[in-house]
């Protein structure tokens, strides 16, 4: 794999996403503006392929670390540059100028796929000379621990494009899913919000701790998430399959609509009766080695379902 | 710990109950009225214990197995139990019949706890003369690869039945939680019906293939809350923990909820549209194969996180 890349922010998303592509052996050009984020970002990408390399994921630091280039002139960092994944700041305007200044240094056939979580790419590249080959692939936050990327497509974008980061992704053992139409939230956040709203009522409510919810969830349903859909759960848990189980347990989850309607949970009373609880579990000082553990949990978990046979 | 539980039903629940119970080294009377049902159980139960081995889970298959009797004399089998797990069908009127003989046999103080998964128990167990020693305790299937127990007392269910329950389900290394008050579908079903609800709804209006979906969950969503609830899951995620997520997310996901109301998926279409994608990946026949597939990567991930530091 002889491919150039090219990343757009060295902040915490361009860093990571910079080692994604570096540990599948390819050449990446890490752009800022800010010379002082790049010297930044190199030491935070060095610590983090360290604690790769003893989880047992990757077997050497250097070799990644030597297929990445830091740039702080942005013509130089893109020339010859088959796909850039910019991660800007997350605004329209913002957005608007990074785009132009890309389209003024690449080829019009360069591939430019946003990070955004949140924009539909058509409301920052429809003003382009070539908006076909721009489109969003959405990482989940550290894209070299957590795989699927949401690649969603503009009414204006080319097959060619969406093509093209499909397969690249996959080249990166990325787990790429294609959202065929733009839809505010992508596909993961709008679930992680279905269920995160109703989660919120049933503690807003009184009928469970917010410690007891987690455990419904980490004891429970996320177990089998973990390497099976929701829908191949379901699939699996009635006799025949999906239609068997949608007859038996359909009316029941209709209702759990039904009951709640668009009731809004998140307001400012239960967010901060939430923070109670979670602030008596763990204190504000206690977040950061907590998100470390985190991480170090999803590291070991790769390299679980690394032993095992995938379906 | 000498305890001795009794079991009523010796069908997919109740055994999957029994070894829970005899691998923690519990005395388990097993109880059906059929017995063809009791030999086929104990078969089963020894077919999972040797899978439970070869998984690494258990040291032996032969001391739990010794320590679970099979019996279909409702007296007998139930003489001296402190605590009986109720296996029956899911309907009122048989649960009623059942609790009315369970009475007639037992001590006033024995703890009386269904596994129903969709019945208040209050409806089946207000007619009995010590109906505060009644509550559910909900499993998960199977439960001994999956540790979740949703604890749910009635209005009528004293606060000993609840602890006795809570600590029972603690020492055989089930993860209990407390529902405070009778809710259709408890947690974890209303977690799993509003996820499903907005999974459908994607899947019917043609953003997302059923594949996609899978993917989005199990390469995404799923590997974090497999060991962190949603709430550590967005706690971690903001710099400031869930207040500081709610203002950045909150607007999103309660758009999510406004967007769709109760808009019902569970249509006839949809399921068949979905089975028609789930029967192209994997035809009916190999519905069992995926679900010992499945039960296989469960155990593997049980054995992997005993390995880890659990927070």
């Amino acid at each position: 794999m002889t491919a150039r890349i090219g990343i757009v922010g060295a902040g915490l998303i361009g860093r990571a996403w910079a080692i994604v592509f570096a540990r599948a052996g390819m050449t990446v050009a890490l752009y800022d503006v800010d010379v002082t984020a790049l010297d930044k970002a190199r030491e935070a990408i060095r610590q983090s392929l360290v604690d790769l390399k003893q989880a047992g994921l990757i077997e050497d630091v250097e070799a990644p670390l030597a297929l990445i280039q830091t740039e702080s002139d942005l013509r130089r960092a893109m020339a010859d540059v088959e796909y850039i994944q910019e991660c800007g700041p997350e605004n329209i305007a913002a957005k608007r100028g990074i785009y132009a200044e890309l389209e003024a240094v690449v080829d019009s056939d360069t591939v430019l796929a946003s990070s955004t979580s949140g924009i539909a790419a058509s409301r920052f590249t429809d003003q382009l000379s070539h908006p076909e080959r721009c489109l969003v692939a959405h990482p989940v936050n550290p894209p070299y621990l957590i795989p699927l990327v949401e690649v969603v497509p503009t009414p204006s974008t080319s097959e060619t494009a969406v093509n093209h980061t499909m397969r690249l992704m996959a080249l990166a053992q990325q787990a790429p899913i294609m959202v065929r139409k733009e839809i505010q939230g992508f596909i993961l956040n709008r679930l992680q919000g279905a269920l995160l709203n109703e989660a919120l009522r049933l503690f807003r409510d009184g009928y469970v701790s917010a410690e007891d919810l987690d455990k419904t969830v980490k004891h429970g349903l996320g177990l089998r998430w973990s390497f099976m859909g929701p829908f191949e759960t379901i699939d699996l848990n009635a006799p025949s399959g999906v239609v068997d189980y949608g007859q038996r347990y359909g009316p029941l989850y209709r209702d759990v609509d039904r009951q709640r309607g668009d009731d809004d949970p998140w307001d400012s009373v239960t967010l901060a009766a939430l923070d109670k609880e979670r602030r008596e579990r763990l204190p504000s000082q206690g977040l950061a080695d907590q998100q470390a553990w985190r991480d170090r949990r999803l590291m070991a978990l790769m390299a679980h379902q690394r032993t095992v046979t995938p379906s």
